[in-house]
């Protein structure tokens, strides 16, 4: 078998020489003796044997998995439990109940939901039947399942993938099928007091995922509706100036002035009017500017907008997170749905500066791994008589969580480990798997996590290369001896250390063993 | 608004009382001092009215998930949870890795996989790009995902969606969409001892999952194959007649006797030997006997199948798992890639008789809750060179688990809790919710699980009431004379004592009394 994969290996790579036409590789076979003749002679009985063999090439189908999706493997897993992990205690330490909703939804009520980005939405095949589609976030089944079963008050978490035929940028933690782990508060509640929570667990959910430094921007639907009024945009261009204005993170204000002038028609005085708000950023100090600004105090939906962003801030101070919160004027977020404050947080070690503009979305950073806002009027496009439930919410982008925490394991070179095995149980003769099974079972129903090898005589060095590999605390090992003298020899498998245990103390002295590592490993 | 909402009310129950022409209610109103000439006019004025306020039968869509599919309450996932929590720990303690692969597969992965049942596949609609389909199970995905990585040894699990257009039964727990719980060891061992561990991992998880009594029922492909052999059944029709085999647990013989002679064209004397094996069962003693059996000792199918499971029974009885496994003649099991052993777990109290079958599956209980078998050849199936890699594993039925638990918790009237609530921060008197916000930011950053009030001044009653109804532990309460006084009120929600703690001990206090709360629990 071995010598037969050998001599593909050397078929294929003989003929690849030949394509390319590579000289010196022939002379270099030629110095052990050979003509080229003889060389392409050789090759002609090679190829023989090749068709006699089958040809790697001629695969029956593509062997991959759709485009912008990808598979788990068992170290990413890993990374992904230890993610959600945190990222569940923590909506769990704020009162958090879960929801879970199908995979996809009547095409209807996707619908009308999500402007522009409709296009991206999966269609399911018409086979009969419903007519349904990939759900494109957990936001608007949310919606719905208020809506259908009428309720007025619930913080729920609710962690899923969501499906978008976007364009796929895969190392970036861009896929078409990707986890969105969502929290959100809905209910008729006081200003800004669940706005200031979902603010709290962002800090507090960045803060342990220890991804470095990083900066929650807010800003308010309001302060930027009455921002535009104020100068001098048309009401119906109030979301398009809106999402010009959402690439601000991206793109340089000039080419965004340039979008809104000479793309979408607004005056050249509104434009440059816009430009002198949208480069302000600041906390308390710069709300109460604002409030004193002569144009903007004349809106309503500004003066209002702005009180709430100076409650919001009293809140996050009152929760110890106003170091973390900017209020950015230049923040928009794509999204129509939102009506009041939105946010998003941002890692300060991949900020995405202008400066990588030029060469279009693609050279985007991962910075941006958290935002929401708040939805008041979205659970009434569902509701028969538009009878609405406030909502506010955020949503953790895992998967560029993913990809920096899994960069950092590649870096490290740490392996992090894939099971959770406390005991390997290891024979030292042959034959000796029945004694290995009963064993085993034993440490099975005393709950203690434990393994041991599905062939019937494994080399000794075999199973403790094993151990090693899969990062095995203890090993028990059963010879001919052991079994005479009704004791296991139990081993250490990084210190390599071995005593001998009474087998009736075997499991008593396993989870001793393993008490103890865990103190010391803290 | 409330008035409002009356209005419609009475509107609307005017129109039906009018609509179903309930003269006695008429005559009630009349009663009131109305003719019916007033009432036909204060009717007409209602319509108008009703047509200004909108018409709450003039839906806009249907508000409902699609069909076959549910979402899951909080109710719900609790007990999801609960089950997961179970059933992972198991796979854990036998040294289970876990792996995730796409909700969809491109669609030529699925084809020719599970013959008849391919019309139950959900196909994507093709928008440009691959064809895809929503998987059908978990087990194709996972042979696609060893062939595409070349892995030839791992043990994993793997928990998460599956889709078929069957029709559903949801009060049965069977669904368009639903979970599958799959463990697999794939790698060429020895013989029977992956396979006898699959058994052991079902006996422990139905054991702890606590839903009575259970039996796992084996066979072995061989067995069926040489039997089938040597009752006189032609090799092509080996599957056929299998599958007939497959209803006899919900079927009586003499319908799948009829099946195997007037649908397949059996011998009838062929399908009466036929009958004669499966309906037997039993353990070793039915094996020996079998192993002498005239018929069976000729074919070498049939002999090596039973000398298999004669090893399968040993090693059942030395994992301690021998009173619950059965070998049955009778089970075949659908699917077609089985090559080996193949096993099903079914609980005594739900067994399914054939005394039900007279109404079709749709009376079928909830019996079946796990199943498997090996499948040799599927791996193969993927590989560009037709290599295999040698598979057994099980997938637990967790639709229908939910179903059983979730109806013992309706019977006992015991409400789950849906959130993990330990401390709720309770206001005495009005416009504390700043002090209750620094009180939980406290609570947060000591990592207990805390929530308030989103309203600036609720009720004390409406709070302590929330406290009971999401069987909160523990209330943390702050007024004014507690605030000058810098202490908190603590108090046991269920047994109502209260007792002062001083605010810089209220952390300790908390988690010391937390930890005794979950001792006296115990």
């Amino acid at each position: 078998m071995a010598s037969g994969i050998k001599c593909r290996r050397f078929i294929h790579s003989l003929l690849r020489t030949c394509k390319r036409g590579h000289v010196p590789v022939l002379q270099r076979h030629c110095h052990r003796g050979m003509t080229i003749e003889q060389i392409e002679q050789e090759v002609a009985k090679l190829l023989e044997l090749k068709a006699q063999i089958g040809d790697d090439g001629a695969k029956k189908f593509v062997l991959k998995t759709p485009k912008g999706t990808r598979d788990y493997s068992p170290q990413q897993m890993a990374i992904r439990e230890g993610v959600f992990d945190t990222i569940i205690s923590c909506f769990k330490r704020h009162g958090a109940e879960t929801i879970d909703t199908p995979v996809f939804e009547l095409k209807e009520t996707l619908t009308g939901k999500y402007g522009e980005d409709s296009k991206l939405i999966y269609d399911l095949k018409d086979q009969g039947g419903e007519i349904l589609s990939l759900r494109y976030d957990l936001t608007v089944p949310f919606a719905r399942y208020l809506a259908m079963n009428k309720i007025q008050n619930i913080k729920r978490y609710h962690i899923a993938k969501v499906y978008r035929r976007d364009n796929p940028a895969m190392t970036k933690g861009r896929f078409r099928e990707f986890y969105q782990c969502d929290f959100d508060i809905a209910g008729l509640y006081d200003p800004m007091l669940p706005d200031a929570e979902c603010l709290k667990i962002v800090a507090e959910i960045l803060q342990e995922l220890n991804l470095g430094e990083f900066v929650i921007k807010v800003n308010h639907r309001k302060i930027l509706d009455g921002m535009f009024g104020a100068c001098g945009v048309p009401e119906e261009k109030f979301r398009s100036i809106c999402s010009a204005v959402d690439k601000l993170d991206k793109t340089f204000w000039d080419d965004v002035r340039t979008e809104m002038v000479d793309e979408k028609g607004l005056e050249p005085s509104s434009a440059d009017l816009i430009g002198t708000y949208v480069k302000q950023s600041g906390g308390t100090e710069l709300i109460d500017m604002l409030l004193q600004d002569e144009r903007l105090s004349k809106s309503k939906d500004a003066k209002e907008g702005l009180e709430q962003m100076k409650l919001l801030l009293r809140y996050c101070e009152l929760y110890g997170i106003k170091d973390k919160v900017l209020f950015d004027l230049s923040l928009a977020r794509g999204l129509d749905y939102y009506t009041g404050v939105i946010y998003e947080a941002i890692l300060k070690g991949f900020t995405n500066t202008p400066s990588a503009a030029g060469a279009g979305e693609e050279q985007l950073g991962v910075g941006s791994v958290a935002g929401g806002g708040r939805y008041d009027n979205l659970v009434g496009m569902f509701d028969a008589k538009g009878k609405n439930v406030p909502c506010v919410g955020v949503s953790i982008g895992v998967e560029r969580v993913f990809s920096i925490i899994e960069a950092k394991y590649q870096a490290s070179q740490i392996k992090s480990r894939t099971t959770q095995t406390e005991v390997y149980v290891v024979s030292a003769q042959k034959n000796l798997h029945e004694d290995r099974m009963k064993l085993c079972a034993e440490l099975w129903d005393a709950n203690i996590k434990a393994e041991h090898s599905c062939k019937k005589s494994p080399k000794p060095l075999t199973q403790f290369q094993y151990c090693e590999d899969m990062q095995i605390p203890l090993a028990i090992i059963i010879g001919e001896s052991e079994l005479q003298n009704n004791v296991v020899t139990m081993r250490n498998v990084s210190s390599r250390e071995e005593k001998e245990v009474p087998r009736d103390k075997m499991v008593e002295e396993i989870k001793k063993t393993l008490r103890d590592l865990q103190t010391q490993s803290k």
